[in-house]
């Protein structure tokens, strides 16, 4: 059964959901995923390996690449290219490891339209005062921000969708739990592998 | 989320792959599982339950339900029908328990045409050689008659085409677990589930 294919699953939702906390929880226990490296622009912190914390490119590198349609997805902050490069994603998936990216709404949509075969899970808050709470608990941002986010936080649900999947975040354990889920099921769909089970039935 | 409705799994696969055996192991561990009861026209015995161990129909009431297309499937062994009352499924969904059918290939068929929004699951033997073993480690049968049995085994598993899921029974526990997986995941499908979601926002 070694030579299926990995497959990459995308963890989203709105900001303040909690989409990092699952994830880290997840890598804890779940030692087959491969983390989606990213690529940047930015300058590489001494601390920092390229190829194990992001690659690193230059702007025009990053430009030619983007052009070439090489990045899943893409976005730009402080005058910095961030993206998820396809090339590594599709040689990780080649060697059969699974690729698990968490990323934000707009860019999951990014992924989606350029590797529709990826599975997509929206992680959805217990309730919107539940959301807002943990927004607002990030303390540093003033009220106006709060609300500003709390909007856009509504126009990333609409984008549900979309997704393969729901996962209430209502306790981490079981958000983590579901995944796991979803990712054994996932590997089990019969048009992902019927031809390797043809292949055991021929070996006979 | 409790106004959720119940999912029809339906589990098969050739005979001798261990379908009984995965489903009894399955029971003692998901307690919120209904057994679909299904109805016959042979006589009760004296130990046994109407609605609990089959719903009893004489032969016109049967045949009257086939008419009406309130089977999901029926098949006839020795003057007897016997087959999976649609009511009684619906119902049981209806209120939101998911209903666990395991049944033969010809079966499930029937099922899948009559019931399309089921989930279906292939149980899938080791090895050809292994599923040979087994048939003839039954011990009661001729040899000509393990031969037309194999061949029928693998007809059958050119049906698997049809099939959501294909699980392995290599051993019952791993089965077990991967059949656990597709339940739960099966519940967090996005199409599935979105009303609910936006049910909880708008009561925010």
């Amino acid at each position: 059964m070694k030579d299926e294919k990995g497959i990459l699953f995308v963890l989203s939702g709105p900001s303040g959901v909690g989409k990092g906390t699952v994830r880290k929880r997840l890598f804890e226990k779940a030692t087959d995923l491969k983390y989606s490296i990213s690529m940047t622009t930015r300058n590489r912190r001494p601390s920092e390996k390229d190829g194990v914390d992001y690659f690193y490119k230059s702007t025009e590198e990053f430009e030619a690449l983007i052009a070439q349609n090489e990045l899943l997805e893409y976005a730009k902050y402080v005058n910095n290219y961030y993206g998820t490069p396809r090339k590594y994603v599709e040689e990780t998936l080649a060697k059969g490891s699974d690729v698990f990216l968490e990323i934000e709404v707009q860019g999951a949509m990014q992924v989606k339209q350029n590797f529709p075969e990826g599975v997509f899970i929206f992680l959805f808050p217990p309730s919107l005062e539940e959301l807002k709470n943990r927004i607002v608990n990030r303390g540093t941002e003033s009220e106006e921000l709060v609300l500003n986010r709390l909007k856009e936080a509504s126009k990333e649900i609409e984008m549900m969708e979309a997704y393969d999947y729901v996962v209430v975040n209502d306790q981490v354990d079981h958000a983590v739990e579901k995944i796991e889920a979803i990712i054994l099921s996932e590997h089990l769909r019969r048009e992902r592998i019927a031809k390797q089970y043809k292949k055991i039935l021929e070996a006979d």
